[in-house]
């Protein structure tokens, strides 16, 4: 029998910790304002231990600490504080329909621009509104090796529940930039900016020249990329279509505008 | 004031034709026997009037009638029958939340293997689970100029509510052929046969030479291809993967093989 780390009872909706989580769910804003995130589920618990991420706080159900033993005995090393809550509690905080019972409050890694290197290839996608998309387009990054993802502020929150999940982990593990004032603080990068667009005239993606120093971007699923972020791209680069189809998935058209700034 | 086609009244929701589409809804077997499928909302009749689908019978809501005349009008007109039914009998045939009112049960059009083009370029989808995705890719195709799309017969079922949604109409204009007997079909068709595997391995899809007659092969989400339909394939290319994420999603792979098939 393995001996568990000391884990806490808190039996009451109304403890503040569980208050805090609940919040942490729901609202981009709390989660920014605390600068703490909420993983939910085992496997995502696993790969963010994978990447050196601490939790904060480690959150098992009763059920689940009778049931994963081995698996928490692990998470719980790495955890600051660990605690048990009835499963009816879990259930309410849970994001999830059918939850396992596990869930780990995170601290956000602050990633400013300085980071970024000058010769690396960057993925910057602009007001992203579908957690799909977004978790499709960073599985592709991560694929494909590219050097980090730049998100503007006002589009989707990277640490959502949603995304995360969609993700598959990537999020915990690929180099991750939220910039506020996007186009302005895009400008003050170094790198080439690829604009991706739906215009026939715009130059073939095929025949751009991506360079050590590049960052393709892409636009919100339903208005692409805002004016202010074309005035300060050097190119606008386009997927030829022949075909009827309005326009491509936008996780589609990143696969393949990833593909050709990485080969 | 625009005048309707005779619309004929049904008000039982025991009426043999709602239990018809009741079944065509629900059940792939059904659809099949009857050689019949449902497309249900305003824009994708409105699509499917574009490629030329005639509605063997359109199904209107009361309150559909009223709201949406103009456009009403224009459908009955390629209408074999019309038919108004009370709104709860519609919100029980409905396949969304929220129905608009409006659906067409359509033929199937009957695509055997004689008409592929032996110079086209087709992607075939072997035993796809994911409606997203295979709404996806068929964009994907119909946006690259693919000449068409091979099912396995195993697979979704591409005359599925879910599907016709995901494809945005796509699936109504695109040469579509589904195969029993998967391997052994394909095997018979004179095309070049290039299975896409998770393979570090296998030959670069970078450097495959793709040329008229191919037919890119992507497998099942969770399984891949299976060993028949690799064994009557010609070669085995692979997208190269750096990073960590286990794989591209799906659709995420099939764009970047069909670009590459395409360019």
């Amino acid at each position: 029998m393995l001996i568990l780390k000391d884990f806490k009872l808190i039996t009451s909706k109304d403890n503040s910790l569980i208050k805090l989580i609940s919040k942490l769910q729901t609202s981009k804003k709390y989660r920014y304002e605390n600068g703490l995130f909420v993983l939910e589920g085992l496997r995502i618990c696993k790969d963010a231990l994978d990447t050196g991420t601490m939790f904060d706080k480690l959150i098992i159900s009763k059920s689940a600490l009778e049931k994963l033993r081995t698996e928490i005995e692990i998470l719980s090393e790495n955890a600051n504080e660990c605690i048990e809550i009835p499963d009816y509690i879990f259930e309410k905080l849970s994001d999830t329909k059918s939850p396992q019972g596990v869930l780990a409050v995170c601290k956000m890694l602050k990633n400013n621009t300085e980071k970024i290197d000058i010769n690396g290839r960057y993925l910057a996608f602009e007001n992203v509104s579908d957690p799909s998309n977004l978790g499709a387009v960073a599985r592709t990054c991560e694929a494909l090796g590219v050097s980090g993802i730049i998100l503007s502020n006002d589009g989707l929150d990277p640490y959502s529940p949603k995304v995360l999940r969609a993700s598959m982990g990537t999020m915990l593990r690929i180099p991750l930039f939220i910039l506020d004032d996007f186009a302005k603080n895009l400008a003050s990068l170094p790198h080439k900016k690829y604009a991706c667009v739906v215009d026939r005239d715009a130059l073939s993606i095929k025949t751009a020249d991506f360079k050590n120093g590049s960052i393709v971007i892409i636009g919100n699923e339903a208005n692409g990329i805002t004016n202010e972020t074309k005035a300060v791209s050097d190119f606008e680069v386009t997927i030829k279509m022949t075909g009827k189809a309005e326009s491509l998935n936008a996780a589609a058209a990143a696969a393949i505008a990833i593909w050709e700034m990485m080969k």
